[in-house]
């Protein structure tokens, strides 16, 4: 009883622990406000698959690893109740004749059961954390490089359509052909081959049917984000980038030499093999470009346990929470989303907005302008956009998360080009087009009052903008005249000419 | 009818407007949480007490800059319901012979009416708005120079005891002791002693009555508190600081050639003034320090509209609105408090912490410690601290706000000591001293059960740190190990020992 109670103040708090074949994850999260607050995460590197023989027998060592994690899992796990835990194992696991040794003592240690996951299994779940964190309307490519296996789905919305694990992870392969530590061509094009091997087994079915975006889930894609955005580039991902990147690692030789700017320290060791495997899916697959997507196993399994949060449109799940969360006022957040929509419609013919999910982008910086007000009042724009740059928000990726980040610390005042120019999500002039829409709705929707919106009409010529308001109106309106007329000055400051009638 | 209706959405909204011998103010607000939130603030430099003649009566040219200023306020007012609005003007308005057709025709632009408060009642309402933003247990002086008058007051808690309102002000003194521009010894020792003379009147009772503290409300005040940061001292304003600034201005010479290190463009042309009235009061007084209040004036009218927010622990209230606005788990909070104080205790015989404020700043830091969660989980102590940076925090002097955040930034990972070596409100040693025991608290607490906190005893020999677990304990918890070995690391990388049995 006395036990039970205790226990009652943490019925709010999840756990997910991911047995993975590189490193044991556990995630711990509350649900605040309609979406997932992160509480602790506790990860150690175990390489359970690099203690897997050829005869597929998991070593003491290997396994006497994973259960010195398991035990500090297990101190936090005892504080939370059974039915939020969800504990599974992949690849190596799924492999080891040897398994139930393992299974047996890891039960013991951490008071749960452990679901050893089929590679469908598995492929399932990776699919619905990608379909929980990120946005697409259309088909989509999942692919997870783990230890072991690669899982590649194709799916729609949160339905999964062809689901595979391959035979191949970043770990195996650093095993098998960078044995000799060597960032040769050989190992590189040995490593390649086996997986284009691996992929041909299925890539027909793939291909046939097809999809419009591909996301990435995994450490490699994490890695290669991260290196194209120090060296410069937007955030998507290419066969030819990869080949590039491929150059910079045979330049150093040899795996001690690895360095390329941009990888981590704690991501080289598995990044050769990762690196191949993911050049082999572009290869077999003819994937064109690839994203990096919010979650996987892990937001899988704990989205699977959380039936209040299964929202089709993710994105709208992330603004809505946003919004409760930092206390918006949403009918103003509303009144302003719905003000820049109708000037970007006025706007299109000249502007061409449709072309890419800029509107989306607007309408979501519209709705989370006023963020940083629970912080401060005089610099909040500055706050909301610190609050984007950082936060999860799942449903955009980074690129799209640094473009609405732009857009809210432009929202009012001194305009700062740098973020614009920075935010690798579209052009500068479109990022540019798209703030000062979003600055002009904040101006006219300020009395915060639906009546009180004037009828505007705005033209563009080229850059410049022509607001025309009632005849008369301005007379009227004092304050609004002159928050027009210092947004005159902060535009043409910034090169921008702005003309009001 | 349709226009109650319309307005009802925003019964949230209040609004104060001061009608001040120097600008003009309209402040909107928002209560989020049992706290103010501001939402709009509309600012001119009207200075009307420019345009009032040796007659006592104002020019047509002030009025009409007045009135020109309320057709902006108006513009917004309307949409806030009357029972929310407070008008109020002060000394200018108050000796203007000719006040009548100023307000007439601006309490029509208004449509609403404009109270023009006695020097005492302006007293009483800048020592309220002072009580209810800045934290104070004993007698406190309270000071705040306006365009036309200075007032002064000492009171405990909500309840002044002693209140003036004297006849020198910063604009009027600009005029009559500045009118040449020169930055010359005989302009100021002219306004330091008419200024002497004004306060020499009241200055025998206050004297009888003491005061513990002394806090400055006026724009001069603040503008001090930015030179001595930016001159790289603490936010004590002494006699002597000001005596050197006093140099500082002397040997700029003339008004147009005013440049102090820290003195920001908008407050130069009333600053030699301010600091001759304020060196009067020094001297008179014989005031020690002074810091700088969260509020006067209108906060003091704001808080006079609020009923909920009657909070007589004006630091108690902010942080509990914190912990709410910020989804903050207040038991976890607590739990950490608690640890930390415990640990204080026991280390108080060698560490002296109860010597300043330390404790209740620790106490805070541990209350808010997660604050930055709600944005996001790696880097929390960093989004806390950025959030702590920024607020308003009424009941924290500047120098407060900034060991409460280094305290936050460094509550877990890596330590920075630059942070701690930039706060001014205590020794490093002393703030070194309060992180390292809100970390531990924090480690100690980490399973978030109050059931699951060890007994623990800890000493300390000069800085160094012994922390003793019962016999066994940490075999049994093997994370708790892991987290207190990786605290033993972060410590000795920063020069601190701690040893754990």
């Amino acid at each position: 009883m006395q036990f039970e109670e205790s226990q009652s103040q943490h019925n709010d708090i999840y756990a997910v622990i991911d047995l993975g074949s590189n490193s044991f994850h556990m995630l711990m999260v509350k649900v605040v406000a309609g979406s997932v607050q992160v509480i602790g995460r506790v990860k150690r590197k175990v390489r359970l698959a690099a203690g897997l023989n050829d005869s597929l027998v998991l070593s003491k060592e290997a396994m006497t690893r994973g259960w010195e994690c398991l035990a500090l899992f297990a101190e936090r796990l005892q504080d939370i109740p059974a039915s939020n835990i969800r504990i599974v194992g992949t690849a190596t696991l799924r492999l080891a004749r040897n398994v139930k040794t393992f299974l047996t003592e890891a039960e013991q240690i951490l008071g749960h059961k452990i679901e050893v996951i089929s590679g469908e299994e598995e492929a399932r779940i990776i699919y619905l954390g990608v379909a929980h964190t990120s946005n697409c309307e259309a088909n989509r490519l999942v692919i997870d490089i783990g230890g072991a296996s690669t899982e590649v789905v194709v799916g729609q919305g949160f339905q999964p359509l062809l689901l595979s694990s391959l035979n191949m992870g970043c770990v195996t392969y650093l095993e098998r052909y960078f044995q000799n530590n060597e960032l040769s061509e050989s190992n590189f094009n040995a490593a390649i081959a086996a997986a284009e091997l691996e992929i041909h087994k299925v890539a027909d079915e793939y291909l046939a049917q097809g999809w419009q975006n591909a996301v990435g889930a995994s450490g490699t894609v994490q890695a290669l984000q991260e290196i194209l955005v120090a060296q410069g580039k937007d955030e998507v991902i290419t066969l030819s980038r990869l080949e590039t990147i491929l150059q910079q690692a045979l330049a150093c030789g040899h795996m001690d030499q690895l360095a390329i700017h941009g990888l981590a320290q704690e991501r080289k060791q598995v990044f050769p093999s990762g690196l191949a495997i993911l050049i082999a899916l572009f290869r077999v697959l003819q994937i064109k470009g690839m994203t990096l997507s919010g979650g996987a196993l892990r937001e899988g399994v704990l989205y699977g346990m959380l039936s209040q949060l299964q929202h089709q449109d993710v994105r709208a799940r992330t603004v809505q929470s946003m919004m409760v969360r930092y206390f918006i006022d949403q009918q103003q957040a509303n009144r302003v989303a719905d003000m820049a929509a109708m000037l970007a419609q006025q706007l299109d013919p000249q502007w061409n907005l449709q072309s890419f999910e800029g509107l989306s982008i607007l309408r979501c910086g519209a709705l989370l302008h006023e963020l940083g007000l629970l912080i401060e009042y005089k610099n909040h724009h500055h706050h909301g956009a610190y609050i984007i740059n950082h936060a999860e928000l799942p449903g955009f990726t980074r690129a799209q998360q640094q473009l609405l980040m732009a857009l809210v610390y432009n929202h009012r005042a001194d305009l700062n080009k740098d973020i614009l120019a920075r935010q690798t999500m579209t052009s500068v002039l479109l990022a540019v087009r798209l703030t000062r829409i979003l600055r002009l709705a904040v101006i006219l929707s300020m009395r915060r009052r639906h009546e009180a919106l004037p009828a505007v009409q705005v033209q563009a010529q080229a850059e410049g903008l022509h607001l025309k308001l009632p005849d008369g109106w301005l007379d009227h309106h004092p304050l609004m005249r002159a928050e027009l007329e210092q947004e005159i000055a902060y535009q043409q400051q910034a090169g921008w000419q702005l003309m009001v009638h």
